[in-house]
C-alpha cells in the first residue's frame, strides 16, 4: 500500500506539473466547422457528461431545439421538438470534442468557436462566444431575438474578434487570469475585470481591422456591456490546462468536472476519458425579483471546469463581492472556501494569487482520495436556469459537486491500481 | 460650549451631506484656455498651496522649466531655468482655479483639461489627462518625449476624448468608482479597474467620433495600457465633490489637501479658503530597483483630494494589492488603514462601500478637531518622485498628512468660532 501512494503522489505531481505549467492564449476565433471536421451530420453538442434527448432537462430541451432552427434542421422550435423526439439529432459532449459550453453549452458547426492554445503543450480548447446576460441560449432561451444574436455573433463580432487576435498574435491569459483576481474576480460568477482588461487589450486591435465603423462600436459596446463576457474564454482556458493532465497512470487528480443540467461528470487522469457520474444537485442560492427554487433547473454546464483549475468556488477568497452575489454567507468570509478547497487538492498555484489572503495560491488539483476522505466536496460557483425551456436564468448559487461520481471514481481508479 | 459642539456637529453633517449627495460626471475635454479666461500671461498652476520658484523642489522644477518650453514661453530648459529665477512666471495653486493634478500637477492655458461636472450642483473641477507611466511631466520629467506626448494629448486624444464624451452626454463616475472599490482600486495608487471600466464605456463612442482609424487605435493603446489613467479623472471628482462643501459656517471638515513637494496644505469648510500648511512629510515606502529613500522627494501633489472624499487611503480596505505595492505591511490587514481613518471621520459613504469589510463604507468628511484629539493622522497613498528635476518617478509609498496642518487649522477654526 505505502509503494501504491508514492506512485500515487508521484502521479498527481505530475498533473499538477502540467495543470500549472500550461500558458493558455486566446489566439483566434474560427468556424466552428472547421475544427468538428469528422462530426457527424446533425449532431449537437452538449454541457456535461453523455445524456439523451429523454433525460435531457427542459433548459437544455429549450437549446436543442433552438439551435436546430439557428442550423436549418428544423423550420421552428415545435419541428426541432418533433425531430428530437424521433431521434433526427445527434448529442455528444462538448468535452469528447476538445470544446466546453456553459448552462447548457450548445456547440454546432454553424457557429464560431473562441480557440485557447496552451503554448506549452500545442493543444488546443474551443467555446462559442459568450452571448450576455439577460434570454440567452445558454439558460435554454431560443426565440428569434436569441437566435439573431447568436447569427450576429457568428457573422460579424466572431470574424472580427478572429481577425483582431491573429493581429495581436494573441492574447496571454494566465497573466490576465492573474490580474482579475487581484481584482475581485474568480472567473465563474464573477468576470467584470477580466472582461474588461480583455477588452482593454482587445479594441486596439479591433480598431486596426475593423472596416465598418458602426460594426466596430458595435463590437465594443456588446462586449464592454457583457460582465461575463470572459466567463467563454476561461472556460476553455480551462479546458486547455486540464488536457495535458489526462491520462496519467496513476494519478487521482481531477481534469474534468461539467453537467448536462441532470447527471454530475468528472473525469480522473489516472481513469483517462471515462465518466464517472451522479445525480446532479441544486444550487442553493438568490433568485432575481419574480422567482423562487421552485422555478430553478439543477446545476448544469461545463463551467466547472474553471474550478478544475482553481477558479470559481475555489478562488473564493479573492472574489469577496461573490459571496453575497450567491447567497453564500457573509462578503468577509470568503477566504473560509479557499481555504476549505486547499484541503482537496495536491497544491496551489503560484501564479494565481489572492492579495486579501497574503497571496495564497489558487488551490489545484483535487484529489479523489482527499474528496472521499474527508467528505468536503468541491464548492461550485453557478448560475440557475429556470426549469422550463425558453425562459432563461433566474438566479445564481453555490452547489456542491454530488459525492457519488467521486465514490464510483474512487472504485474504478482503486481497480485499475489493482487494490481492492 | 455645549452650544458650539452642537453647532460645529451640524455644520458638518451639512458639509457631510454636500460630499455624499454629489453627482459627478466626467462631462468633457476642453482647452486650458477657454476654462482661465482670467489668467494672466505665463501663468503655471501647480499642486499643493502656494509657492515660490525659491522654495520649490527638484521635480518640480523641473516641470515648470519643462511646461514653459511647451508654451513656448522659453526656448529650451535653460532659458526656461533662467526665466524662472528672474520672476518671468507667475505660479499659483491648481485649487485657486478649479483645477487639480497630481505630483507637480503643471496646469497652463496650452493644455486639454478633462471637465467633471456635479450635476447636484452645477460645479465643476478639471484636471489634465494623466500622461501614463516612466518618465512623465508628473515626477518632474521634461525632455522631448514627456513634451511630444503631451502634445499629443493636447491635439490627438484631448480632442477626440472630448468629442465621445459629448456624443455620450457624459459618464457617470459615483458608481463606476463604486465598482471599482469591488475591484481592488482604492483610486489613488491602485486605479487598473476603474481605468478600464472607463475604457470599455468611452470606447464605443470613440469608435463612432473617431474620423481616423490609427489615431483611434492609437487612443485605445495609449488608454488601455495605463493603468493609472483614471486618477486624473478621480481627482477632479474629488474636487466637484468637495467644493460645495466649502465654506460652511462652523464646520471643521476639510475640503482640500494636497502638497507641492515642500508644503502640505489642507483647506477647512469653516475657514474657507485659507491654507494651513506644514513641511511635507516623507513617504515610507517602496522603491525601484535601483533606488532608496536619498533619491526620494518629499511628498506631493494634488492626489490627496481622494483621501479627502474617503478614497486612497481611507479605503485601503477595498486594495489589499495596494498595501504591498506600497511597503505598508500585510496585505490581509488592509482593513485596518480604513478602520482607523474611519475614527478621523465625520461619516462613511453608503455608495462606496467594500465587499471584504461586510460592505462598510468609505469613511469620508475629516474633522480637524478628530485629526488633533486623536493623533490620528490622515493616511494618504502616494508616488514618489525623484528628488532632481527630469528623472521621474521612483517608487510608490504611505504618508501622513503632517500634525502641523491640523493644529494651526483648529486654532484658526477655533478663533472664527469665538473660542480661545
Amino acid at each position: 500500500m505505502h509503494d501504491i501512494g508514492q506512485t500515487i503522489d508521484a502521479a498527481n505531481a505530475e498533473a499538477l506539473r502540467r495543470i500549472l505549467s500550461a500558458d493558455p492564449w486566446l489566439v483566434d476565433v474560427v468556424p466552428a466547422r472547421e475544427v468538428l471536421r469528422d462530426l457527424p451530420d446533425r449532431t449537437i453538442l452538449h454541457a456535461g457528461p453523455p445524456i439523451t434527448w429523454e433525460r435531457m432537462c427542459g433548459p437544455m430541451r429549450g437549446a436543442v431545439t433552438g439551435i436546430a432552427v439557428f442550423e436549418g434542421w428544423a423550420s421552428d422550435l415545435e419541428d426541432a421538438e418533433t425531430q428530437a423526439e424521433k431521434g433526427a439529432f445527434r448529442f455528444e459532449p462538448n468535452h469528447d470534442h476538445g470544446c466546453v459550453g456553459p448552462m447548457t453549452g450548445m456547440t454546432t458547426i454553424g457557429q464560431m468557436l473562441m480557440v485557447v492554445e496552451n503554448r506549452t503543450f500545442g493543444n488546443r480548447a474551443y467555446c462559442a462566444i459568450n452571448e450576455g446576460l439577460g434570454k440567452v441560449m445558454r439558460f435554454g432561451g431560443n426565440d428569434a431575438e436569441v437566435l439573431d444574436r447568436i447569427r450576429w455573433l457568428t457573422t460579424g463580432l466572431g470574424p472580427l474578434m478572429g481577425a483582431a487576435l491573429r493581429e495581436l498574435g494573441g492574447i496571454q491569459l494566465k497573466s490576465l487570469a492573474a490580474r482579475g483576481l487581484t481584482m475581485g474576480d474568480e472567473m465563474h460568477q464573477r468576470n467584470v475585470a477580466c472582461s474588461s482588461l480583455l477588452l482593454r487589450q482587445l479594441a486596439p486591435a479591433l480598431a486596426r481591422v475593423a472596416t465598418d465603423k458602426a460594426e466596430l462600436a458595435r463590437a465594443l459596446t456588446f462586449i464592454g456591456a457583457n460582465d461575463q463576457f470572459f466567463l467563454n474564454v476561461a472556460m476553455p482556458m480551462g479546458k486547455a490546462m486540464t488536457d495535458p493532465a489526462k491520462s496519467i497512470e496513476g494519478s487521482s487528480v481531477v481534469t474534468a468536472m461539467c453537467r448536462n443540467g441532470t447527471d454530475f461528470g468528472i473525469r480522473v487522469s489516472g481513469t483517462g476519458d471515462q465518466w464517472f457520474t451522479a445525480p446532479v444537485e441544486m444550487p442553493q442560492g438568490m433568485y432575481f425579483p419574480g422567482f423562487t427554487e421552485a422555478d430553478a433547473n439543477p446545476d448544469m454546464g461545463d463551467s466547472a471546469i474553471v474550478e478544475t483549475i482553481g477558479l470559481g468556488g475555489f478562488s473564493m477568497g479573492a472574489a469577496p463581492a461573490v459571496v453575497g452575489f450567491i447567497g453564500a454567507g457573509n462578503a468577509s468570509e470568503a477566504a473560509v472556501f479557499t481555504r476549505t478547497m486547499r484541503e482537496i487538492t495536491v497544491g496551489e498555484s503560484q501564479e494565481w494569487t489572492i492579495p486579501a489572503m497574503d497571496y495564497k495560491g489558487a488551490p489545484t488539483g483535487i484529489d479523489i482520495r482527499l474528496v472521499v476522505e474527508t467528505g468536503i466536496m468541491p464548492t461550485i460557483n453557478t448560475g440557475v436556469a429556470h426549469k422550463k425551456p425558453g425562459v432563461g436564468q433566474v438566479g445564481a448559487g453555490v452547489v456542491k459537486a454530488p459525492r457519488g461520481c467521486f465514490e464510483k471514481a474512487l472504485v474504478a481508479f482503486a481497480g485499475k491500481m489493482g487494490v481492492k
